[in-house]
């Protein structure tokens, strides 16, 4: 089934598109000088430190490539990795070891980059109640990934998208007419297994939410100063979530105001990639 | 067709992909609170300074969901940006404005990211008979995007995927036993349209590519005295493309040195999104 | 964006393959006898009374077949039928008119025997706080369809899917080795935004589901007294959810129990279709 | 191959479809609660007595979902079934025996439940040279496993789309001009592999359908006499269907009139779906 | 609907797939040099004379890579065509006329190839009550094209696929003991709207197989003098299909023996290309 | 990874969907009279002379089918066949082999057809520095078949399509204004690393696409005085690549003139199949 939920019936579809759209045809390098019986083995490192993330995925672009490749690996997601460290070794037939090379890199870098931006950012929110999570504010067609990668750095998953979560934001109260009529609004329409969560930006529309008894309210773009209070006004009522321009800087004092989740869209959207790569390359034989 | 080679029907595919990765179902909140009939106005505002690539895209998303969204736009790809700025505004049912902000915004914040990074590494590089190019190390399943924002950057493209450029790197000069042979075979089994590239870490090695009669060679991770001295070796046989750790801070000394090119991974792989949203909904009647 | 939800970028895909698996060539009696530029009208029409569901859709299959069909409909989605009632008129190339017909009615036909059922359900339910639920016994690749349709007879929506609903049942609770267990590990893991289930059997297991602040205790197979029992134990505590062979003749009875929702899966797998038809196709010149 | 003609690469289309239903990223109650390496062994009963089809698709969502998945089937497709009997016993990943279970059993229980009615339906049809069979009143999507369960059921197969079929009805008779006109149209115009059936009401139209050469004769909403009628003069020079709102009441005595086919909708448009389910996990180790 | 069965929705998927097959980016060489304002003007013209087959496709093309395009035709599938002649003229974003050009006219040759080929041997044929059919030597994502091409020439389909028809051959009739078994096997298991059609090589087979009641009885590679004594043994008791190595040159001759079809592979397995091209583009402003 | 660069996740796609094509349900005929578990053995031979080309999409057909299908070869690609020889012999379920050969030898034989010709062509050209290469003038969609047995056939490829490889006509040339704009124009805005090429029709062309310092001057439609003339005038600045109406009876002459590429669309759209077929199929047991 995969790992950690990246199970292959949804996987696959992505790797195989990745790998049409790396080669639509064949790989003209490798074919030119390597034969289909050259064997060789290869390491992959860390050349930096970090967390490791999508090591299944790295894997399934060979298992599909050319089912022959084999794998050893020493971590696992969610290892912190450091700079010189080897994850593991992969062998088999070498066209697909260098036909597969820079799509698994690609699907991994960017994974473990989110991986290990997150697990900074949750290193930097210490010790606290307040839990970090993700936000929508992802790569189209790449979703699936990111979020796990949250997941694997020690983030919590917000909602999936659209669906299968009910957030209320100022065009909807709008369209609603007030906070009350939207909660109600929304609480007649979706699924009930859903929570319904307010967007509120300052004290009359925390009470208006509490009043209309919001599962959740979401304090957007507030002061610290704001946020305590309506962390205070809440009371446990609902469940709080803070939002807005959270940074490794500042994430600590934000984590210190009782709130019970952080959203950073800059966990998807501006996460660097952890550098790795597949090194010295061996032939082995023919097979 | 669509702007600048994103034709509709490639680009159609990625976004109907996306939407659904967005909404699997209905977007519960809006169809909770939002009529049919509802019809809004927003504009699309700048919130940074930066260059704007993928406007097409951007209003593909809203013509898929709903084909009555209409568009007034004040700019176009590749025009500046300041913070602060009106980019366009759309109208349409509200519905469609809620349901796409996200996914739309999700596309042009990235390709505008990597457009603005671009931007400014050229701007860094200066003037000088030095390009910027871009490399493979793209998101999967985001390629054609990002590739067309590194263009609307200033940016110049490398190969696309595998089948469309040859690059023999070590692993494949080792399978053919030495540069000579590889140059030849690849020479021999590629598409004759193709330039042959070879990648080299020194000194004997371009010796070595241009009595091949490589057409590229790519000067890998070489000191800049390396490759002043490289460069003069070639003396215009080849083209010569330098690649490794190319950043805002160094790109400028590097664009000195009398190559043709300069390869940055960073540029799809490290670009920070440039930060735009919708702004200002207002009901403007029932249709 | 189409009725209710179902957006076109949805719906379209499940149109087309149900166009393709109705005809993998040509219509061959039509194309064989019906010229391109024959036009015809013909009446859309109940037989028996019900609720109708489905018209966006039955509409769309036509305007993917041929664009050139136009729509005159009495009634929309929800209406009550009566026996012998015209729903609509249909404009266009005869061609059309008969190649789509049979896809069209039977998505149309399934739709509204499921909300016509469900109607029929929540008439028995009567007055009372209960709200009748679906589940997820739905035919495979037509949830979207099946769920639209219950909600527009007047049912409420439970999960969609496994995705965006949590459900543990004795398996997990087995798993997690406890009900508390099984709770905190689900609350833990999920994103926070989901509502946490836990079905049970007994009144020592809704006391465990109480003390480990399940969000909905769901009494599966439980007898009515039972129910009255557990709904008083648990207090408004939790939101109650009862399951088991609800049907037509005992829903009353069990929607007097004072629980929040009654679950059925006979609404998606046991309604039998509404049967309307296509007739009086009448030629109206050539175009 | 898969079974009875429900080859692998025609049924795991739909399968996988059904899985990213039902998915669209995790399982989250399982994904929580289940460890990768816990194993288990499960049971699937019959809870009402019927008809089994389906086993292959069965099986085959949960080697999809993970090929460790293993089976020990008592019964196969055709077979009877008694309430309480066991029909076979997987083992394998408990996260893919909970993950799978509801879509597999969508499957099997309603191609069970037509299979279960369709045999009602022969049965209550009796010793007869009438045959029963289907129509393309299926479910979008589904008709490939819902035609199959008719054969299992014992009941045959009508033509399967608009393509490899031709059936003249009212409408096309009216564009031709006469029943003589139509039939020759078709004759001219289909692959002659097909035979060309014509749809009549009464007598006349019998007789011109008899002068005309139709290979088979639909008697649309006949009264039994005048099918018997019908049959009489008809004498063999043509095949002989009978339709028109058949039902287990009266299936026998319209088997009496010397028709070679009855076709009956209801057999995949309102056969209930047959009472199955997995029982009993175990956790049997991990591996 | 598209032109004679090649409804847009049978057709699209294809053409979409055929535009990505030429185009996995962009098209650069015009990208680089035409603007997206340019309109040009160009015509279609026939090289050699033939048949035309394929307008309505050729058009979608275009239609598909940008809607602005529009056409003038003079001719329609099935007009014979002499060398040089005009077909058309299109007009548009010459962007889309020169991406579109290679694609559009490789179908369009390759249609018109079969259709003028088909006609030449039907041609060939003369004056007979003899029918020429195509088989299912086609080519693989290709059939629906090619058949469509020989009914345009005047030839008829045979059965589409292995589902749409019965054909018993040699392995058949070994699998179920003899050509009675075989014939008596597919009438029991066949949807029976299907004839069933035997393969014979000798006499004897030949009594067999009208003893079992074939509704068809294909007479594989015999002699002309067998094949006139097999008709005449057939007597009008079933209908004759004669198969192997017919080609212009003996097609005349074979169609004098009775039989009711040949059929050809060659019509879709060794037409050559009818020559067409787009010439004479003309700048015709800016729009 | 398949054979030739021919990658299973390429092939797999195209090999599904000639699946479905010529089967959307069961192959009626082998469902009706085999058994799953009769195992057979049969013969794959050639019927005439000519070059093996596509027998790892041959195989890849079979195991889609069903993996229990094995396979022994006596050839590979590229070698030559004589009549009657036998190239493998295949094992496993009859129902595969019966269901998957028509789709398998329809590859097969268009392959090695193609493989065969190209062969005989470049036999033709003998011994000269020219090379034969293919052109776009593909089937759609089977392109990659197509272009791999040019290659086995001893061809070369020319650009796979629009995207990688720039080629710049007259109406490019018109668009830019000369042949110098259009080649600095392509050279500014193409990928460096295409190559550009340049069509001429006379020899004032070939002196501005010399100057224009173009990479490969395609010359199109001259006599073979004219193309003597124009490599001359080159003399190695450029590559010279001569196209138009190139024949088995002409090749050797064109290849005499002193041109790198002689360019043929006949090879691709012009090539007969090659005849093969599956022999003597045998039962070989129950499984």
């Amino acid at each position: 089934m995969g790992q950690g939920g990246l199970s292959h019936f949804l996987i696959d579809e992505y790797i195989l598109a990745g790998l049409r759209e790396d080669m639509n045809g064949e790989d003209v390098s490798t074919q030119a000088l390597v034969g289909p019986r050259d064997w060789g083995r290869v390491d992959l490192l860390a050349k930096e430190e970090g967390i490791l993330a999508g090591l299944g995925v790295f894997k399934r672009v060979f298992e599909l490539l050319d089912p022959e490749v084999s794998f050893s690996f020493y971590k696992e997601d969610g290892d912190a990795l450091e700079a010189g460290e080897k994850i593991g070794t992969l062998e088999g037939p070498i066209r697909a070891l260098l036909s597969g090379e820079r799509l698994a890199l690609n699907f991994l870098q960017r994974m473990s980059g989110i991986a290990s931006y997150t697990h900074q950012m949750v290193q930097a929110l210490g010790e606290t109640k307040t839990q970090l999570v993700d936000t929508r504010k992802t790569t189209p067609n790449f979703r699936l990934f990111e979020k796990y990668a949250v997941r694997v750095g020690g983030g919590r998953s917000h909602r999936y998208n659209l669906t299968d979560g009910v957030m209320l934001k100022d065009n909807h109260i709008g369209a609603a007419g007030s906070i009350k009529k939207a909660v109600q609004g929304a609480r007649d329409y979706a699924p009930f297994v859903r929570k319904i969560e307010v967007e509120v930006e300052d004290m009359d529309q925390v009470q208006e939410a509490l009043e209309a008894r919001a599962d959740i309210i979401m304090l957007d773009n507030m002061s610290p100063e704001k946020i305590r209070e309506a962390v205070a006004l809440i009371g446990g009522r609902a469940q709080v979530e803070v939002s807005g321009n959270i940074s490794l800087e500042n994430i600590r004092a934000y984590g210190q105001l009782g709130a019970d989740f952080i959203s950073s869209g800059s966990l998807t959207h501006s996460a660097p990639v952890l550098d790795l790569s597949l090194k010295g390359l061996k032939h082995i034989g023919s097979h």
